[in-house]
């Protein structure tokens, strides 16, 4: 079969490579049906995750069909499942409270990234059962593979993480599609207003399609001096950064009121400067996490019952083959305007 | 009268200054009858609290008596009450949330800050309502003036922020006054365990007493590595920051497990770095904080029931008149092995 591999260095390309087959007894084997880039496997590129290892197939969402399964697992050949970007064990304490990101058992994020990925013809899929879901008839491959990473991560990273209820500002630092799946999912719990700040224009006229009402431009306005004449001065009740820069976390934590918090969603490569000296009486809280996708099974649900549209992620589509030409136009986001590309057998 | 005058660039000295009167409904005036000092008054003095302006009287903690009340109080002559180290305008947004050191009608940290304070024979206290608290005939001057800052500041921004729990690890790095007094409080919610971390032995040996059975000394032991042996190589769940500077901020990321908290609670004059890089897919939350001094009526209901034993953070005692010799004591408190000094009048 043919893979996205990663060579090192910023370097990869489709190669033929062995096709994956069973290897314990609760994995399962899939067919790539369809498969998207995440900012994260860029990051892969630049750096920034350096446990990734030369030889390595990336990518860790995919949809698509069993075509082998262990003999510990319920999965069966000819199902149509979603690949989640984290596997999970379980067993461990921490898959017991489902918080399946920190598997301490081996799972976690490991596709694409400790073990070989989905962009690829087959892939290979550890505890299937907790880390691949079921699709139900009436939700196509499309909207389903924006649940194997940006739906939950959006949702459990940036809005629950960030606390969001009814009623609160929320500004969202970065309209790239983890940022505008935030906004999409904090209309969940009814904020009574969400701000957009990000460089390109392209990106907050999206912002204001997936539900943001103000957006700022910060290569010529002010997101402090925005948000503070909207709430009296104040500051926004959450902040998200869905960058993963230190200014825009930095920023993030300029945006918030007293007691308010900030959620990081973007991957870092670098340090952040944290300023415990205007912060430490301002009652903030500040949370990080890897996405647990333990809302997956809830977000499916809201696609049936379309009170959620993911669909609309996607940008640009190609075959399998042409993941040379889908990474150069999702890497170059800022010309293509691509939020989600998506590739199909 | 007589005051703790600050003269800027850490100076101060004990002057004779007006007698505060009546200015508002809703003040009282104090006689000082039982004064603390506080670390923040040691920060003030190194420049750490660039707004404390020269001329202030120093001191945010008191016990003592009402000789005067304006006519929008409840308060009456002859009360005997606990100055609280946070006055509440009791109207604002956060007030009506409790969240009284945030008040932004006029409250939250004023005395010996922005207002003269209660190192003094007598001080005006502003909402005298909610600054002031009535002392049980049952508790002592001693026992409640520990409650003005150290009893509800352990409690609130460490404990509560923290979200210690039953069987928790708890990790507290500073065991001064500030951290025993997290240690204790940390104990209402019966830890597992809980670790301190200081660079004094005396500070530790307090430590011990105050409930850690198990004690580092920086110095020479690596507080990460006897953390990581206790737990499985996790971390810890809770880690609280009680020093303030950005070392120990820094530690106290690296001490918790996945998913784990870090309250900080020290008061910082300079920035800190975040290890985004590290931290990111950790599920880490870290919270600042400012006291409330809203557990104030329920700490002191502990103290009649004899469930907290707030005399022990006594070392020192010393005449109003003394307060140089008070501060010296204080200041030197590796020397002198000092917590909490008292002065009476």
């Amino acid at each position: 079969m043919h893979a996205v591999v990663y060579h090192g260095d910023g370097g990869k390309s489709w190669d033929e490579v062995p096709r994956p087959v069973i290897e314990s007894a609760t994995d399962a084997v899939v067919r790539v049906d369809a498969v998207t880039i995440c900012g994260t496997d860029l990051h892969i590129l630049r750096g920034d995750v350096p446990e990734v290892s030369a030889g390595r197939i990336l990518g860790h969402e995919a949809v698509g069909t069993v075509v082998a399964v262990g003999s510990g697992t319920t999965r069966s050949v000819g199902d149509r499942v979603l690949v989640s970007c984290i596997s999970a064990c379980g067993n461990c304490s921490y898959c017991k409270q489902e918080r399946y990101g920190l598997c301490q058992g081996g799972g976690g994020w490991i596709l694409g990234h400790t073990i070989d990925g989905t962009q690829a013809e087959f892939v290979r899929v550890p505890f299937a059962d907790r880390s691949t879901h079921l699709i139900p008839p009436d939700v196509s491959d499309e909207e389903a593979l924006m649940l194997a990473d940006i739906g939950p991560t959006g949702y459990e990273v940036g809005v629950l993480n960030g606390g969001v209820e009814p009623g609160d500002t929320v500004v969202v630092v970065g309209a790239g599609p983890i940022g505008l799946s935030v906004i999409q999912s904090a209309r969940l719990f009814s904020p009574s207003r969400i701000i957009a700040v990000d460089r390109e224009s392209a990106r907050l006229d999206a912002a204001q399609r997936f539900g943001a009402v103000v957006v700022v431009d910060n290569t010529h306005d002010d997101p402090s001096a925005v948000v503070r004449e909207l709430t009296d001065g104040l500051g926004a009740d959450v902040a998200v950064e869905a960058v993963g820069i230190p200014e825009t976390f930095e920023l993030c934590t300029q945006l918030i009121r007293p007691a308010g918090r900030v959620a990081n969603v973007g991957v870092h490569g670098k340090p952040a400067t944290l300023h415990l000296e205007q912060l430490w009486p301002r009652d903030v809280t500040i949370t990080t996490g890897l996405v647990d996708t333990s809302s997956t099974p809830m977000l499916l649900r809201l696609l049936q019952r379309r009170l959620l549209d993911t669909g609309r992620f996607v940008t640009h589509r190609f075959a399998l083959h042409e993941f040379a030409e889908a990474y150069d136009v999702f890497s170059r986001a800022g010309d293509t305007h691509a939020l989600k590309v998506v590739l199909t057998r």
